[in-house]
């Protein structure tokens, strides 16, 4: 009785709900994503729970122990998982298998404080079906780091660009290359950061153009949005 | 001595005084309550407890068993209660027998998280004498659910509608059906979401006519209004 | 070509559509009101445009001899019309007859620089088939010019409070009576003022209940939504 | 001696640099778009002028006699012009031949006071070399007008959402679609509408996935990222 | 060696240095007193310690047992204590006798939420030279309460008001009487109260005159300042 | 029929209601002041016009031609006028004659650009019965020019302090003298000054205690709370 | 008598009072600006006048016909000047020769709308005693231009970096290089830029260490701390 | 391979790179910090830790027992120790031998309060190769404990200005001496101070010139700017 679940959505937009599990206990969560499994059964898309904290992760995980969780899962299968010590942190669990991938997304990190929410549009971008790279590290205080990957970076359908503090990133990936690029602030910072708001001003008057702005923090808008345009 | 409660504001205004229960300990709250109940014996009317934190909600129900507690309580009485794991949620409280109800207060909630706020609404609603009925999860990014709602919006002498994030719900109601609609922000959401910031200058800037505003997650103030409208 | 106006708000809600002629030039907003008059007749109402400057209160009136414009018009035909000298202040114009009044609005206004958004209330509460009347100059400083009105405030069916500045009036009527009271913060005042945020605020967090707010300088709105609770 | 421009940015990213007219005057723009003419030679596409005053307009067009002017061209050439009385907006001119059109762009606007923007938006899509559509008027509030078009939406490859005020247009359109929606907020509002503020917050965190947001008033920059998307 | 204490300040300004204890450890703030105690020998005025935590009052009282501690003191050494459970809370503590008192200040304090600002302002009256009295629970939203103690207001040499949430007392009280007011914004409050902004902005602006602020929960500055006004 | 003056005022608080000059017609502004002469006639108080702009200024000295006015009166008599060359700037008009001193306030003025906001503070003191000096240009960027007037300070009854951009002034006059010091930003500055809100804010913050704020701009609130400290 | 000119900051600072002339008439500044050349004659540094607008320009330049004036003045004899269409910019006048330079400062200027800006700090340093050189139009979006420059800038002994918008252009050079950066943000851009404060807030937090931040538009500030960095 | 560290910076701006290790695991940091001093052998410069909590200090301090940490380490080998019961403050820790100095620093601090963020600019200037001393306690409240420093303070190569609430003190030291300045606000403080808004705007338009700013509770970025200065 507690909550009416969208279950057309997937029919409607191609994509279907997604539990926002903040602000929910654990036990609701698991609830809503049970429901959705039931309704969403044969349609080959895993439903994806962003903001959980450890609790519902583990409430998740012990329900569904294939899960896929942001900071153990990467696109790379053969890549290193990130250290266990990932304790207060928020994490996106993506339920289901993930389908086949069409086109092809690069997720570009400007520091390590922002990897969760790299992660989160990365494993939203597989979640929805479309191909997913993720560079790490490639801060504009660093530019070198960011001319070694110019042609990953210009080969991709859609690029998504994270960063915190002022958020630089976006403006000079975008005065490199012509894709479409999501930029996505992070809450990484202190001070003047203002929780993300200086990098979120600072990616929408970007002056580079074709740059487009998600909240801060939302790899999964971003994901999903960059995961719809490479899909196409 | 550490309070002189307004024992005649019912007399003035037709509704008793209420409780703000933020930044006072268990302890003095159960005593103003005390006082209040003291004084207002006779008029019909519970005494009201505002965001009480579990503690607080606690020493109430010890003192007062019958108490009416948001979360638990639903205008429905053959409805199954919200799960029990609610903690860390301010309440509202319901110090007294519920009066009889004249006219009718529809509350709308767009999303699972909105709902604490939405409970406060209709459980003021129901302390304050009138009907009151809650549609939960019908928010804008399904606007199916809503259209399948449109008689009993139309049909309500006022409504209470209750939305976090973009707060977009009342435009969409507002452009849909006349009746008189109270908004109120929620401080579900993040990042740019300021706290409830944006919805609530969504809401006060909606093009649709007919909306007025309450404070960010003041689900009290929007239930006394209503209740004043659908009483008359 | 410039627009597709909504002739059918009437029939889902009640109110006709309004035109918001800020941004538009005079030429475009007479051509809206003629399509709006004529696909209204018969219903009875007169089209509202509000936030007209100069030019485009000459251009309707020329157009149509008979509109009424705030700070000519009075709820009270025997009184005053206020000083020609209104220069610089954005008006708003009703194109039609008023329509038979059902109930009774009461629009309190603190100061005299409040006036034109009062008059935009009051006008609005008129074009919308409820009664109006205005009381002025009956700011918080001096309470025994509002204690002097209480009877009147109490026997309303909604109350419209403008008030710029600190915007303290609502806290005080929303203590004395019991009635629905809509709040509306002005751009009256400066620095702090920071253009109406103060009294926004202010009043959204009134601690007086059965307070709901409005946009700042909305007049309009907050008269229709009055209107609304007074014509039930 | 008072500007390098950026010839090379053509070859880059593939589409060439654009002139920013505020806080130039107009001989300093007339003279930076005269050098970018005689260095984009044989690429095809025109020389975009964003933001350009009354003044800076008239320098343009006595200059260059053929180009297009925000308003004034429309994506249909059998529609309407806008009426003539549009001085005081600002406006966005393409010197040079338009180029054929890979690809469908559908711009929406929720009212007539938002033209300005999606004009900007519509004539950059068609500059970038993809087709473009403007559907105008088609707000929140009369939901029956968006309804009535969401077959035209559904098919488009891009949407760019104009809205002002609370911007709610998005959070709708992108729970009836799966299109990739770039919305822009618009300074069109006042009080708490804050410049446009209130729009760019509500975008921000629309509860409907798959939105991503421009600046305030940035109608070229949604137009170009549009004309990316749809063009590939 | 981590501090270098004022110990000239009671000399040329007449009030001893005080000590901020929020960002020290107990040890620190002890090791301050005791330096300020030990140079001023004589003066016959206590040292201040404001915004310490529950440890930091222990760590004060068990060197100096006779310290008085909002919350447990009061103006009037008749009346009750504070209930004990006040943890959590912010403190002040006078360490010294309390000086001889010239002169009358009246705090006046809007709600029950308000008391340990309004004790920190009374305490630092009584520890500042002058007579005090509290007033408390007089809030706008009941007038009554307020109108009868009109006389001892218009009595006092300087009156200190303290509100949370809008703060309209100031303005109320301000256009009572023509005594000199301090007003004093609290953090008490949700919402669009931002932590005291919204009762900020609004005493800044409030129209009755003759009305001075302090920073928000700055009972301390308030009441130096108002004993400086009555003891002259 | 526009206004309804509280021509009690001066009764109730010892001080005359002040016209508010801001949004109102300069014939508006002379009926009211023409209104408060009638009234006041007796009680030897001069009826005080803010914020006047140039057009209210000259019909108020044409009909009341020994008015005074900020930038011509000095409470200086022998000292030189300003400069004319006013223009732009409000004014504060006293309209009457100007009452017998008691006491003795100092105005403190950081910066030339300042000097309007002082001349309102000190004409205001002037019409409210207090005596007045007026020290200018004594900004904390030269400190030897306030050290050089520390006694002129320490003698009087109340400090008038003004200052614009980072408004540290106050700071270090609290920290010289212990007199009660009401400090009044103003809007003087650019970029980071955000309109007066930098030195709103220091003032507010300050570490020396015994300060008091008012408004931005606010030379009358200041004068008229300095006047009843330094009569009483 | 309406200034009192702080005549020995030359002395205490090594760097001559400036004469801000916003919000002073151009006769106030004129006047001003005598009292400075009269005090100071000798130490061989002309007087600075920043922030005037035409009228005071023109005053000066005929008072001074020598005065070296922002946009008509180069560091470079040899350029060409700026065109003389820039009414309604503000200027920085400097009155009395320049002096012999010592060490040299890189101005760095992200776009043609930030030249004014650039050209202030560009005529400070020289009017401080340091040698300058400006670099245009090197925005991030076009990192070649950057690139090719990196050995100048490395060879600076201070770096001031001009930026609107977005402000990225200190985090990038601020990697590239290790000389001393000077970042000043421009109130160049529109929406979500507010005036300035995305940049302000981007150099503010920028990653890349060794910056320092400036008001926003103040090319004064920054020039005269390069020049003392490059002098020493 | 979760991060990719910029092991060139040094070679590229002479200052090598540094760990933010604020939203890091400390096992990450430990793993980090390793990378970056395996291959920065030779260059003779530790590496530096910002913003560690309690438990990052630990394990850095396991791993590397010659780490010095700032509130333990001092630039005068001979002072006391602060008190040990620093936690819950966040450490900068640098890792390897400090270098011989260049030049001289002094860092001025307002308050105790401050001293975690003058401390971390003083180990930050030791760590980059310049001498350092610091001044603590000097705010602008108590004007003697300034004046008598002045020597100290005009005998820098660069100064540090520390101050939280209103951060007067830059402006006071600015009119004093011509040494390049650079200053930091701090979150010290409460209320209007808006976790050091109020300190950073009151820097940014501080009318003594001369000066720079760099974020809140930034000593890390001022430390390394004033060392450039200092060095060169
Ligand atoms: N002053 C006003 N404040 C808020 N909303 C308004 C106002 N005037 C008109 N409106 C709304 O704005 C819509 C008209 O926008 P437009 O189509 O641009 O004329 C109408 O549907 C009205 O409901
Ligand atoms: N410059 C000013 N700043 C603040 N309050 C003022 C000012 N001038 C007049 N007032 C107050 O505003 C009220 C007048 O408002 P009004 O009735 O609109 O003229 C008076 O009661 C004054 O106390
Ligand atoms: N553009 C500017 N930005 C910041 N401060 C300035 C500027 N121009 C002048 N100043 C400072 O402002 C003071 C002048 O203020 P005033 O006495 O009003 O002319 C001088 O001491 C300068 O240091
Ligand atoms: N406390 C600090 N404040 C500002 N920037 C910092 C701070 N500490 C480290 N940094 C910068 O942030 C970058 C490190 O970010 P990360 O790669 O996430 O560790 C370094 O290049 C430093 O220049
Ligand atoms: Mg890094
Ligand atoms: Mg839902
Ligand atoms: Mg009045
Ligand atoms: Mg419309
Ligand atoms: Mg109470
Ligand atoms: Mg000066
Ligand atoms: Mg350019
Ligand atoms: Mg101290």
């Amino acid at each position: 009785g507690y909550a009416r679940v969208d279950t057309h959505r997937g029919v409607r937009t191609g994509d279907p709900e997604v539990v926002f599990a903040a602000g929910k206990t654990a036990a609701e969560t698991v609830g809503i994503v049970a429901a959705l499994r039931a309704a969403s059964t044969g349609d080959g898309r895993p439903t994806l729970v962003t903001r959980a904290n450890r609790e519902t992760v583990d409430a998740l995980v012990a329900r569904w122990p294939d899960a896929d969780v942001t900071g153990r899962w990467s696109p790379d299968p053969a890549a290193d998982p990130r250290p266990a010590g990932d304790a207060g942190r928020l994490a996106t669990v993506a339920v289901g298998a993930l389908p086949p991938a069409r086109g092809r997304v690069v997720v570009v990190c400007a520091g390590t404080s922002d990897a969760p929410v790299a992660d989160e549009a990365a494993l939203t971008v597989a979640a929805s079906g479309a191909g997913v790279e993720v560079l790490r590290d490639v801060g504009v205080a660093g530019l070198h780091r960011l001319l070694a990957v110019r042609d990953v970076l210009a080969a991709a359908d859609c690029l998504v660009v994270v960063a915190g503090m002022e958020g630089a990133l976006p403006s000079v990936i975008g005065g490199l290359v012509g894709v479409p690029l999501v930029a996505v602030p992070t809450s990484v910072g202190y001070g003047a950061a203002f929780g993300g708001l200086a990098a979120l001003l600072g990616m929408l008057t970007a002056c580079a153009p074709g740059i487009a702005v998600c909240n801060i923090d939302n790899g999964f808008g971003a994901g999903l949005f960059a995961a719809r345009v490479a899909r196409a």
